[in-house]
């Protein structure tokens, strides 16, 4: 990191001092380190300054600012992001939602939050929960990832199937544009077809469109059965088969459909110093959650049915049902322990994309033997959301920049996206062309140009003007 | 209406002509009445020509010639809407999606289906249940009302408590832009974070911002298991306290929440020649439907549990559940009775509104006191989706204009949309500004301006530039 950054432009940070209460303004020693943190642990440059607005109106202040001195800014929630959208560039400034952490009331007419954007996401699920409502959305990071940030990267992670995207969970919105424009709308209707929904250009748009200062949040019934298990599966297609009998048998109850290849489950296991609760050698392991508004034991038999009939079928070979909510978590620790596992092997590299379900095994084969003709020693530790066809691509080469160009080019080929889940941020942005057309792209263009003029939200990220 | 249009552009016919197949281009005399079709027999001029392209690739060609020529075009679907968007006013020429009808095949490993915007909405239900599937929205319509429309419209119905407006069923589309540009998207990823989600610019807009020619929906599994039930109420708030508990204890279940005031049912009923159901009389009556993947009696034992406390505590004064496919069908007909009903009223006048349910009691009796006020005479027909707060307010009134605008007033004071889902084509302009602030008509304006630069897609509807 670097200590000596180019000078802020004096005039504005006075300018902004003027204007705002002394908290919200950072400027020199008072900047700490943890505005330069990165995931990557990629170089980030020291902020010019660092705006922490309390409320919407002083984000707007802020910003109107800021717009007219053409100063480029850097959101930053809680810095989880994998793709690079909070790293600062030389000359940034950074707007810190940090201090809007607010999180309620819960609406029990309709069932829904008011949040800040910098709440931690897991300050909405417990919201949720002490209601006796259940929040749809859960990834690893949920204690530090806002929902600022997750409604940025229109977030997704393992329930997906059942709830949605992130972009789902949003009931409304209050953003702030990039020339201080107070654009709110938080009335939570369910039905309001009154021109067009502006709220969605600002979902999953990387904090390039404008600032969302709070959220409403659609909550869901608490489920009354939750049930997991982990099956032993001979094949991809057998996976894909049993999805699909699940989502016949389940329904909406299914919640997650997650996929280990073997080497990420036998490596996982060893890495929590665990005996693996399924013993059975296969090539693929997959845990499958649902969740019931009914308290009865109807979707338990269901559920038990659907994998009883698999072990008959020989779509799986071996299953293990868990009896208690020990049994139910220890499941899902090994699932959440696939990031972990996986950040400590030597030469890692690895792919956030979704394919199409019915194209899915074609590209595993064809990716693994193309990524072998560049290491022959690559090794392959896959897992993901299979339910979404999201693969969260983890593979060991010795040559990770052709080995991802390769990775992201057949990902385009079998129609699939280079980024489910994580954004394109600044470290995808070389192979956004992959997934985006031309026409697409110039869109996105005429969208920012239109509605950041000045090009000071997350300058640079998602694509160069 | 009007036999002797302005003249058409002969040089844009001309070059029409030219570059479209002799089916995709009506002038003169073989252009039908049907065009100029409204649902509210409103005024509709002739056409200055149609364009019936067959493709996305005709539809591409047209839009680019008439975007050079500065020609205005009304995008035309089933012609069903109810806000008189696709009303043609002096000049305008019509491109109908008519012959864009080719639904599936299903895809099932994804669950969806690619429909052609001229669809109608029925083709894509009975698809879906030729596949063992089913698709999430219902609309009265739904035999003429076209996807193209209905996305246009972002289309309610009945089952939004369960399934979600319009735009939660698309998981792709493909559009034309003013100019010609095409943008596809139709890879149906469950997660694609790549850039912003274009896609949800289109839906809900009306038409102005570009032209939906294919659209990929999400399809549902089939329910098992389908029970509804009716409820004589004795006042809003319980129906309100029953809508929780009907949400608590059946979670995503519960499928609709239907409500119709006393004038409302006995009218219908005695507009069908019908002996009531229910012949109680109360000030409210309920359609309650749940809808389950499971085939056991789990569900059924929940929903009449529900009914029977209900009773019990007062909430219901009396109710009758359907015991086969046949009572289940009469519940549902006469709930699909009001709109034939209503449409036969002397002086009837009618909002689309919709209002949060924690205000939806004193909104009832402020507009009841304040239409009563202009007529003391008024008559009170209301029905709707209380469960989405959607209120189809029919009353009676001597003085339409005033009744309307005091309606939509006390809407807005009371937080609510004046348009939940019939949209604002032309009809609803006048109040548009009641729903939306003036920051947002200033971006949506802003919106139109970048995507359509000489507004020739359904120009003056929704706001005027």
């Amino acid at each position: 990191m670097q200590d000596t950054p180019a000078l802020p432009d004096v005039g504005l940070v006075d300018r902004l001092a003027s204007a705002l209460p002394p908290e919200a303004l950072l400027t020199g020693d008072a900047i700490g380190p943890r505005y330069q943190e990165d995931r990557r642990d990629r170089f980030s440059a020291r902020p010019q300054f660092v705006l922490r607005p309390a409320d919407t109106a002083q984000t707007a202040t802020a910003l109107a600012l800021c717009h007219d001195a053409g100063q480029p800014l850097v959101i930053q929630g809680g810095r989880t992001g994998l793709s690079g959208a909070h790293r600062i560039a030389e000359g940034e400034a950074v707007l810190s939602l940090e201090r809007m952490t607010d999180v309620g009331p819960v609406d029990m007419d309709s069932a829904t939050v008011l949040a800040g954007a910098g709440a931690p996401l897991q300050t909405v699920q417990v919201a949720a929960q002490d209601a006796g409502l259940f929040f749809g959305v859960d990834i690893g990071s949920r204690g530090t990832a806002t929902i600022g940030g997750n409604i940025a990267t229109n977030a997704g992670g393992i329930r997906v199937l059942r709830y949605g995207m992130f972009r789902a969970q949003v009931a409304g919105l209050e953003t702030v544009l990039a020339d201080g424009t107070v654009l709110s709308s938080l009335r939570g209707l369910a039905k309001d077809n009154t021109g067009y929904d502006l709220n969605q250009l600002f979902i999953g748009a990387e904090g390039t469109l404008g600032v969302v200062t709070r959220a409403l949040l659609h909550l869901h019934p608490r489920p009354q059965t939750e049930l997991n298990a982990l099956l032993a599966l001979p094949s991809l297609p057998a996976a894909l088969a049993l999805l699909q009998r699940a989502r016949q048998g389940l329904g909406d109850v299914l919640s997650a459909f997650e996929v280990m290849w073997k080497d990420t489950y036998f490596g996982i296991c060893a890495h929590q110093n665990r005996q693996p609760p399924l013993g059975t050698t296969a090539p693929f392991y997959v845990l499958i959650e649902c969740q019931s508004a009914d308290a009865g034991p109807a979707v338990a038999d269901r559920f038990t049915q659907i994998l009883m009939q698999a072990l008959e079928d020989d779509l799986a070979l071996d299953a293990i049902v868990s009896q208690s909510n020990r049994e139910f978590d220890t499941l899902w620790d090994i699932r959440d322990g696939a990031a972990d596992f996986v950040r400590g092997l030597d030469g890692v590299a690895s792919g956030d994309i979704s394919i199409p379900l019915n194209r899915i095994e074609a590209f595993a084969q064809a990716s693994q033997t193309a990524l072998r003709q560049i290491d022959p020693d690559a090794g392959f530790y896959m897992f993901g959301h299979l339910g979404d066809g999201n693969l969260h691509y983890v593979f060991t080469t010795n040559d990770r920049t052709a080995a991802l160009e390769k990775l992201y080019t057949l990902t385009a080929e079998h129609g699939g996206s280079i980024s489910a889940e994580h954004g394109i941020g600044v470290d995808k942005k070389p192979w956004l062309s992959l997934s985006r057309s031309p026409q697409e792209l110039a869109v996105m263009r005429q969208m920012k140009r239109t509605l950041d003029p000045r090009t000071i939200l997350n300058r640079g990220r998602l694509f160069d003007l």
